[in-house]
């Protein structure tokens, strides 16, 4: 086992990354202020993990109370919100109560917004059982559902006391969402670290594979990547957005073909594909750098281009977006590979060139 | 105009207290991170209020999008609030555009968990127009919107970046609103302040006719109390737990008998009689002591018992509250009248006792 810390001062906690952690109960007592959790999955993860880690959490002395949500991108929404409310009511969770998400991206969202919440505020643990929510969604802090009118536009900043990535988990998840989940993890090289992005063109099949090694090393560099970036701006006033890169258009892909017809690392995928071109347009990165990102991408299974929206149908799903400042479209942009940067006056001339080279016919 | 300072480092913020102060659309536009609000409010503060602050906001410069709900505690609830949310979209305001909440506690509770919520946090200011909002609810970053299952069970703590107490606004204020508004300033001197107790005792019938300079001087020295208390202790938890005197026979008393039925500060007013009661019974409190709290009470026009639920329905009632820690039953009780303290080990017989003697039958 290997721990990340989040540098957050009083609100620091550690990301353990390894194999057999879903049966060391005692990770997470270690943290809790009082022995009582409710965890929350869902109806596909419960009977694959439920059973293992409440078992440790019991012979860790810990009172476990459980809460199963439908699957999909589809129930990260008020109802779903509303019924863990009713649950944790039900079974008269307190204050003291720590929230326990233990499934991928959309069971962290909506957990994490549950305990940002209810009673304004209780504890919270991730257990994130997908790639995508071990590299990304799990550590940061960032909790919310979604709304008709946009993803994640109902949300809180509401830290974790831990993390705990289990590799275990990954052997059960299906290869699409391995492969989603590896979006997010070319992400980070691709913004902050040019000899992650070259270790990962090296690994790539690798860790589509399953190597164990290799989706280990590349959990614990992309934590590592995103908790500095979370430390020095948990609030997302600057630097932080650099981690949107590509989510811009992915979020507008998600929006208009409908939340979860694309999973999110794939509409990310297709987005870094089409803010990689605007950065070429922009003249501000190499047409290669572009070319190496996009070839990765295509063999990690991704898409490299959106679907058939329309130009117009995407600028004006971008407007709604959250990153949109005072009207404006905002877009994470390449410099190179490694190097991000916030690009606030793009031209519409050249966005319009981008969304059409870049999305299906 | 006065202003007191709550001293909470960053999240410091100015509460200005006085007359005329709609009017004064730079008391607000100076904290503004951008010049754009939305003005959450009901449709009976709107008439009353609503043009004045938007024209005087415009005359600072800033743009101003307005959002009426319905009034009442009924609507302070997820449909209320996500057609706030649904407005805010539809208005495309952004994550710098602040929120503004003109109205009561309903209003300032709710507009306030929109702001703490909507895009993951967006500015907030407070322009309370009750007495209770005044005294109480626009201080101290509580915010929330109730569940079935109980009053404020879904919230956050969001911090306003200014608060506007307009003492004209109390002028069209219906008088049961003024009286319920008592409640609090009456429970900041029982718990706090002896002397400004023997004030108010001195003083209620002049704020009962709201003489202005007696109002003036209630509203400022309620806050600086609760500033006080909030600096210390911002997220409840320990001292700031004894601004709950009353409460947790209130919030009973208000799921009771259906939210809404009795005005917040009535049942706070019932409350704390109940919890005067209980202090005696458990040996802390002079039975005088608790005697001149009725008489206040009952001079500011407010109940000194609760309805008849009945004592069991009461306790039931009570346990779901977020209040209750790890299962059991919390109590802030009086040593003396300006001096409180938390009580977690109350014999169930004197609590019933306590219920019995003191609601109705």
């Amino acid at each position: 086992m290997q721990t990340v810390r989040v540098a957050l001062g009083e609100r620091a906690y550690p990301i353990h990354v390894g194999e057999g952690l879903l049966g060391r109960g005692e990770l997470i007592a270690a943290v809790l202020p009082q022995r009582r959790v409710a965890i929350v999955t869902n109806d596909v993860v419960a009977p694959l993990h439920l059973g293992r880690l409440a078992a440790a959490l019991d012979a860790a002395g810990v009172q476990v109370a459980t809460i199963v949500v439908p699957d999909g991108e589809s129930h990260k929404d008020w109802a779903t919100l509303n019924a863990v409310f009713d649950a944790l009511l039900a079974q008269r969770c307190d204050r003291q109560t720590a929230i326990v998400a233990l499934g991928g991206g959309v069971i962290g969202d909506l957990a994490g917004f549950a305990a940002a919440t209810y009673q304004r505020g209780v504890p919270f643990v991730q257990v994130p059982t997908t790639l995508l929510a071990q590299v990304d969604s799990s550590v940061g802090g960032k909790t919310a559902i979604n709304h008709p009118r946009g993803k994640n536009m109902i949300g809180a900043f509401h830290q974790p006391l831990a993390v705990v990535a289990d590799m275990d988990t990954l052997a059960t998840l299906p290869e699409r969402e391995l492969r989603a989940g590896l979006a997010e993890v070319i992400k980070h090289g691709a913004i902050a670290d040019a000899a992650f992005f070259d270790w990962l063109e090296a690994n790539i099949e690798a860790l589509v594979a399953r190597d164990r090694a290799a989706l280990a090393h590349a959990v614990r560099r992309s934590v590592e990547i995103k908790a500095a970036v979370v430390a020095r701006d948990e609030r997302e006033a600057g630097e932080r957005a650099l981690l949107n890169f590509g989510h811009t258009f992915g979020h507008a892909i998600e929006a208009g073909i409908g939340f979860g017809a694309w999973l999110h690392g794939e509409a990310v995928g297709a987005g870094m594909a089409m803010a990689a071109d605007l950065s070429v347009r922009l003249g501000c990165l190499e047409p290669a750098a572009a070319a190496r990102l996009r070839a990765l991408l295509a063999r990690a299974g991704l898409p490299v281009a959106g679907p058939a929206l329309g130009a117009e149908r995407y600028v004006e799903l971008m407007a709604v977006d959250k990153k949109a400042a005072a009207g404006r479209l905002r877009f994470i942009v390449l410099d190179a590979l490694g190097a991000a940067r916030i690009a606030d006056a793009v031209p519409e001339a050249t966005l319009h060139a981008t969304l059409t080279a870049c999305s299906r016919t």
